[in-house]
């Protein structure tokens, strides 16, 4: 297949971010290659090798994913597109046969661990934990016979010849993964009423109030925040720049308005996208903040500068 | 002359309202017509039976001048389109011949007590005061044998034949009046760079927040006030709109924006004009408040918008 | 009766302060004194030779009572103790014998002419109007026969040998003025629930934003305001102090932060007490904002400093 | 030696933790014990074991070390006690006898190549790099013969028979990582002048504007942050909670009173500890925010109370 109808995503095969992507209609029809690291499947976005990356961007144990979160900051501009949330469910993958006394070894991502780590206490006791590279990589150690079990996506089990001795295992009602599907820059998808914009804010040195008046410039126009996290800029220990999500789409008047704000108050700000919620929430607008109630406003200020107020 | 060409102030003749009439250029080709009171000096303008009018809108002494404030808030709507600033000096003035040791009896409007009680208490401990409808209806007064002296603007010696026995008095250093020349509404004069732009907003009922949430308006926009004064509705206690003058013009790019959000969150909003301010301070503005700034930050919307920010 | 007994308010006999004043109950067991104006009452309270003093205060058709505000922020301070609130209800005050088609020309103080005049234009379109320093005066005028009828209040008709030919004649449904009674400094009245607390607040010179931060101190610790007015000091135009009313009793946490708060940032504070609300609304508290939340987080931090927290 | 004089640190021995460590004066006179992870070294002060570790917490290049937040953010409380600041400087480390053209294999921690990546391309750009568990791993598998050299602090090069073949590496000249000295709660230690103060904010659920208010109790009472960083509750996406260093020392009166406001409005607060400043540096403190004008004010309200203010 051409560039254009292959998306990247962070591998090896059968992770979660597998999953994900094959969540989107358009994954059918498109080839899916598996990246070594988060970088490796935006840069080839970056180089047109393919059109689009599903990463993840952030997991309600862990937080904000630092590799994605930094490279959407900084070099060659991308933008996000979409937005894919999984919640995180584990599957206990054996080799056909192998019972739930057998399992003296388990493995996994270490971030599987502390999400697993109660269900294990429970239910393995006595079993042996070793991290593995990827949820996947343990998958395919256990199939090697390595260990006896990995926990997984279920998805995976079909890919290294295992079988699920448990499913639907979580210790947190609520765990889920975030992850965004990034393409080159272009205009953004139409607004759906139920959207999100994400952005990273630079702000000026030695200004101690800047995070206050940043998220005032918000706040002012009734744009509520979703998301909001410091990252170091690498000019070392106390500068940070900000990444957001915001409520709303750059179509929308409140949130245009906001924007430009910040861009006239930021050394520097990055636009990286306005597209739909993957929670299908609309935003709850107070009065003064609607699209509507901005053109009014510039209806009555042209008549003040006619002379018609 | 026609009513194109005529200006009414408030009266009578040889109060400082006229003196301040006539520091304006125009003035010396304008028909100057007083009039009883506030009301009936805008009431003419109104009426299309003069073109402007010039009123007295704030003391330095006595603050807000109520009637002013009122008549602009409500009613056919007016403009501001000047505005003087006068030093309150008082003349005494008597009948020619007079001494001090003469003046046993003064006269004036109640305000101009208030301006040169000091002066009285060193110059002239013994005489009694008593109060006239207006400065220069006291000089009437002292024409007329009914007082020895009259404290009133030293213009006003001549129009009731009467001479300065002192001039320049004044308690304090810094007494100013402001007059404002009003007319109908039209569009504003073009901006000098040092504008003022004044307005009334109406706050929603029971919201306590609301002031905070105006002045936010303009703080997030580097808007500065310079004026703001709270006035009845009439509603009841409790019920208030805010005269406010704020630094800048209408067509300065943060003042606009400013204007606008008021618009959209208060129940009412009315522009009473952009015009030179009279002390011609021009205004420091902060990072990111320049119209240059809002242009560059509307040109990198239009570019995001575009997928090319 | 000694000077601890009398109580002084603005007069003349038969104006509405007084009306105000008795519904005080203790008002029955005082000597009441009238005196020629707000100064001469406070005045008489700080020189000792009265208890205390009932002055107008705010007006809902006309604001702020400038004398009380200013008499108040200035001079040997002064504290509020109690207020009362009183509807605005003309009488139309005529000899006994008089008819309403008698009625040629009418009297009365200015301010209530602005509250009779939809009534006067319904009512007695022909008959004309000539103010009186006071409405207590136009009931003298009319007794002494210069004048038809007086509008004043219905208590003063007696007084004046006068009758009522109509009674509740009122403009604007909700018109009201706001007394308060005003003594030496002494410790507050205990608080009822339903306070108010009166302060004086001079903002630092050339700082644009310094309203804002004055309002933020108040917003911060959830203590609304009912009433904010601009006063100029006399320093020159620009330069104001700000008399306020906020919700609550200086001896509530919320409070009294706040006015600690102000305390510091500003040049002068003055402190005008705290007092039952006549409306006896009380304050619906935002979360963390009663003296219990201050208490415990007081308690917290103490642990905090022990290593216990 | 006993528990009390038994310090923790992140290991193995060898790494930049042990080198931070050792700068602290008390090291020497302490038993130094590296440990696996940093939940391994701050349970161990939990239990006991240990009377305090040292953590890394924050690194100029990849931010803050969630291990380190999000232990000291749940779990049984804990307080910081001191910060070291580190400059990231790498050595090239080899056996005795390698010489640049030498190196085809190069190994370290996956943060260090991050920060010698462009030093790599220009001095060894053919080598290959694998990444190892720590610095100091690295260093022993240079030592076991696996690769030909390690990037790791030239204090190692001893521990593991090895010399540097280049040293004070860095990619960026102010690249540094912070640690924390973490004990069990107890007093702080004095305040220097020159302070910091560490704590935890958990934000009310579905309150969008909570972080703006959370920001505006710093800001209302001068007190700067230093650093913020929202981290998942675990209880999914969307709900986070702030780590924030704060300029100044809780028993600084704007520090505790910011505090006690935080404690007031959010569901949980925890304090961290107060601590001097690596770099030293005073604050510049705005007027009314000093511990005397705290005082001044605090005694103004009592004389208020008392009715003499």
């Amino acid at each position: 297949m051409s560039p254009a109808s292959r998306y990247t995503y962070l591998g090896p095969e059968g992770t979660f971010t597998e999953a994900a992507l094959r969540t989107l209609p358009e994954a059918a029809t498109r080839e899916l290659v598996p990246m070594v690291s988060v970088p490796a499947a935006l840069d080839a976005v970056r180089s047109g090798a393919a059109a689009a990356a599903l990463v993840p961007i952030e997991n309600s144990m862990e937080g904000g994913i630092n590799a994605t979160l930094d490279e959407l900051a900084t070099g060659v501009p991308l933008m996000i597109y979409r937005e894919v949330l999984l919640p995180v469910r584990f599957a206990l993958l054996v080799r056909p046969g192998t019972g739930m006394s057998d399992v003296k070894t388990v493995t996994g991502h270490p971030a599987a661990q502390v999400q697993v780590r109660n269900w294990m206490s429970a239910n393995l006791p006595d079993a042996v934990w070793e991290s593995a590279a990827s949820n996947a990589d343990g998958a395919r150690l256990v199939q090697e016979g390595r260990f006896e079990a990995a926990f997984a996506g279920e998805f995976a089990a079909a890919t290294y010849g295992l079988e699920p001795l448990a499913t639907e295992i979580h210790d947190a009602e609520h765990a889920q993964t975030r992850f965004v599907l990034v393409g080159r820059p272009a205009r953004p998808a139409a607004p759906t009423g139920a959207d999100k914009t994400s952005a990273v804010f630079w702000l000026a040195d030695d200004h101690p109030g800047a995070l206050l008046e940043l998220l005032q410039e918000f706040a002012v126009r009734g744009v509520n925040l979703l998301r909001i996290e410091s990252r170091p800029t690498g000019e070392g220990i106390g500068q940070y720049c900000f990444s957001i999500d915001a409520e709303g789409h750059i179509t929308d008047r409140r949130v245009g308005e906001a924007l430009m704000g910040l861009k006239r108050i930021c050394p520097q700000v990055r636009f990286l996208g306005s597209y739909p919620r993957a929670d299908e929430v609309r935003p709850k607008l107070r009065q003064g903040t609607t699209d509507a109630e901005f053109t009014d406003a510039a209806d009555w200020l042209g008549r003040a500068l006619d002379g018609r107020a």
